[in-house]
Order: structure tokens, then sequence, then C-alpha cells
């Protein structure tokens, strides 16, 4: 970079890179976001030909070629664009930024940065691979300590001490939801798309009974065919079971910070409020945009 | 029935009628099995035309229009010949040939009756149709106490005192296990048909520490990911988490026996062991001839 380059001229193009989704944000070095692009080349539609889908994400948003790219989630998979190794979790989630991998730039004179995602190794495994940069944003944004959820496909809860990972506990939640919605004994109970608030607080309070979900979820029959439940029911049931899983197995009173959309967000807060925790909502975007800044002030010194 | 008949002449036709597959037994009055039948025709194949399917079943047994017939399984579900009602788990076992339901015989003079599944109710619910006249079978041969377990596509745990149901524990173990492998995240890994006793063990380790199938089920896909375990061993792995989940539910020093094919009786005594427990084995036919002994017992009188 141009060491002489005004603060106010410097900017980076994140690009959150899923395996379905992609969504591109150009920011300030204080972490504005000054533009937003979000299409559907996710990591699955953009293979093999990773080079090319960036190239037209670039064209589309019209930004120089002096600005640095930095990409997080799934394109640094074994699927993706570079496989980049993942960081230990004993790496502090601020020395993130000193740990991004360039890759070819297919655009020469371009800084383009893959973030490496976090592994914990061990008796406990897990992974995670994009969650990383918005936990950074969070750091950035003073929020150091306590369970980080990010719901969704797989929902992610991250335990943090002083910005350290100290656990990564991916659930399947919305893969489960919605496989058993298509697929086998439950799919025909699960159909439409009814939400009741009772029968989520219910399948929370079973998920507390401490059951194994292949037993509760057999529940959700069971309690239709004896009559205990309409099948309308069914749904935010296992909805309850589901989500009520991630919040017994998250032990301790640890504050607790959800960054997920405004639904997913409502839903996660009326589960902490019945197993008597509180949780705050972190925007998605808002924490992505404070780890870009992060990510621009490494690259800019 | 003719009362003079002497009980050398007194025969059963049963019927074992599932979901998918059907199998009919013919017995005498000690329970032997004179001749035997399976074909695909269960529930899903036969309906509508239940009277059908089962006129075609007895013309290819010559069975004499005599013989009394007894139906278990999902025949008796909503979606079967006759929806009969659940028995509550508070009727001994031995009171079962009294429940059983006539329907509309469609061949005129032949008793056809129905066996009715068990309901379990209150906090805990859950349900078994099918299975109640096995377990009749067990406790006819004397086995009146302690886990019996029938693994398959839902495994079902009952708990017998002195022949009377006090738990009914459905595990959606096969289907999860299906469904796995062939939809979503863990589906790419296992593939292929390979089966590693390591492995297996790993997962019943793995189901011990008791995290949420959902979070367990990811470790999967963590463990290849980082390199922890071979894609190869994934299903064996995936298997002991979910057969280890039923153990981990099964609480207590109650003796355990498994009514299942020779296969499966080895899968869950690998398990058993693992876990300190010892399980005897109960061949699935002989159980369901002795239930169908005590049917004809009571229908002859």
């Amino acid at each position: 970079m141009e060491p002489s380059a005004s603060s106010s001229s410097r900017r980076l193009l994140g690009i959150d890179w899923g395996t379905s989704n992609r969504r591109a944000y150009l920011v300030d070095a204080a972490g504005t976001c000054l533009a937003e692009r979000a299409d559907d080349q996710g990591m699955l539609a953009a293979r093999p030909d990773f080079a090319g889908s960036f190239a037209r994400l670039l064209a589309g948003l019209e930004v120089g070629a002096d600005i640095p790219v930095v990409a997080s989630g799934m394109v640094g998979s074994a699927q993706g664009w570079r496989e980049v190794p993942y960081l230990d979790i004993g790496v502090p989630m601020e020395a993130l930024p000193d740990n991004l991998v360039c890759i070819d730039d297919p655009h020469a004179g371009r800084p383009c940065l893959i973030v490496p995602g976090y592994a914990q190794r061990g008796a406990h495994v897990d992974v995670m691979r994009g969650e990383e940069t918005q936990l950074l944003g969070a750091v950035a944004l003073g929020r150091r300590d306590g369970w980080f959820v990010l719901p969704g496909t797989h929902s992610k809860w991250v335990l943090l001490e002083d910005g350290v990972i100290r656990r990564i506990a991916t659930f399947m939640t919305g893969e489960l939801f919605a496989t058993l919605s298509a697929h086998g004994t439950l799919a025909p109970l699960m159909a439409g798309d009814g939400d009741d608030d009772a029968a989520f607080v219910a399948g929370l309070d079973a998920a507390r009974r401490g059951a194994p979900l292949s037993n509760a979820l057999f529940g959700v029959r069971a309690r239709v065919v004896t009559g205990a439940m309409p099948a309308a029911h069914a749904r935010s049931f296992a909805s309850g079971l589901l989500v009520g899983a991630e919040f017994v197995a998250a032990a301790g009173d640890a504050p607790l910070a959800c960054i997920g959309s405004d639904a997913l967000q409502g839903r996660y807060a009326r589960a902490a409020d019945h197993f008597g925790m509180t949780l705050s909502g972190l925007d998605p975007d808002r924490v992505y945009c404070a780890a870009l800044a992060r990510f621009l002030d490494r690259i800019s010194t």
C-alpha cells in the first residue's frame, strides 16, 4: 500500500463468501459501509472458476484496482478457492488480521487475502469458518467475553474470554430442522409454516429434560398420534427442541450475545428468556464491517 | 372356535404387518411355527385395499377358513386397515390377548383380530405398535423384567417390571442414520459401507460425553476436516453416536435383552459391553410365535 495515502482515502472490500451466498462490503478505515452487494454466487455456485466469479463481482461494484480485498468463509475451505488452514483457538481474535493468507491475485497489484477459520482440537473437536470475522468485529466493538451465538444452518456457539476463544460448539440446528421437515417420519407433521409460541416453549422444556434428540424428536410424533399435541404445533415444538438443546449445552452464567437477523435474534431471545438468560443482539453487518476496519488497519501498516 | 377341537389341531395365523414389510407365521397351540411367509406388502403398499392384500396373502398360504388371524403393527394405525386405540402402559402385557380388536371379517367365519399398541402419556410421551407383541412373547418365555431393546428404523427401549411396562423410549436411530447418509453436510462423509470397530467405539465415547446430537453429529465433520479422523470412519463413528445415545439414556442396572437380527444383536452387544452392561439376545421369530400361542390360547377359550 501507499504509505502516503490519507486515512480517509483508504478502503477495503470485504467478501463474506459462504457455501450458498456471498455478500460484499466496501468500507472505509472507520468501518463505515460505503457500498454493499449480495448475490447467490456462494462457494457451490462459484467453483471451480473462483477467479472468474470474483472478477464479475468486482466489475459490478466498480471498485478501483488499488482497493485490497479480504474474503472470509467457505471460500477458504478445501472445496473453496484456496484451502487456508484453521488457526488454533489459542490464537487471540485480535491476532486474526496477522494471519490472513494471500492468494494468487487475479488482478495484478491488488492485495487479495483469505481469512482463516479456527479449530478446537482435543477431546472436543469443532471448527468455524466465516464466523471468526464477525467475532473479531464483536471484539473490536468491545465485546471480549461471554457466549456468542450465530444461529443458522449450523448454529455456532463461541465462548470468549478476554478476546480468546475457549470453546466452539456447532449445532446442526437449521440443517436438521430442514432435513426432518423434508424427509421421514416427522415431515408430514412439520409441513406448513405455522409458528406457535406455546409449542416452541414446550419444545424448550422437553429439551431441558435432557433426553437425546433422537428420542425427543420422536416425541413430536408420539404427542400427535396420542392427541397430546395438534399436528399444527409439531413444527414449533421441533424448533424448540433443537434450539433448546443449544441452550442446555451452554452451561454457566456467561453473558450471551446473538449475531443474527432480527428474526433469529427474536427467536433466540425468547429461548434465552425461558432459560433465565439475557441475550443481547449484535447486527451481523455492523460486526462484519468492524472486523474489516481491523483488516484494513493491518494491511495499511 | 369348536371347543371339542383337540389341542393339536388348533392353529393361528399371525401377521407382523409393519410399515414396509409383512411377515406371516402359522403356529400351533405350543407356538411352534408350521409355516412362514414374508413379503413387501407392508401398510404403505397394501393401502387402501387391505382386504384384498390380506386375501392374497391367505391364498398363498393355503390356510383353512377356520384358522383365526391376528395382525400386529402399523396395520392398526390411523393409516392402517383399522385404527385401534393404544392401550395405556398400565395394562399388563399378559392382558394384551384380552384387548384384541375384531375387524370386519373379509372371510366369513374367520376371527380376524388386530393387536393394539401401547402409549405412555404424561410428561414423557411415547408409543409403540407391533413391538408389544414381541414383548408379550418375551414375557411368555419368562422374561418379565428389565430393558428390552428392539433396534431398527425406530429403536424401541421398553422397561418391564414384572410384566408391566414402566417406560417406552423410541430413538429414531435407523431413520436418522439413513437420512444423514443421504442428505446434507454429513452425507458425502458417510458414503460407502465401511465398518470400523474403533470408530464405532469412539462414537460411543462421544455419546457418553453427553453433548446434544445436533452438536455431536457435527463433530463427525469437524474431526474429518481437522484430520482427527479419516472420512472412511465417519459412518461407524456416527453409528456409535446414535447407538450410544440410546445406552446413555437407559440408566440403571436393569438387565438388558435385545430382540433383533443377529447382526443388530451383535452391534448392540458391542455397545452394551463398552458401557459395562450385559446384553442377552432373543430371537424375534421365537418371541413372536410365543405371543401368538398366547393369543391362540385366549381365542380358543
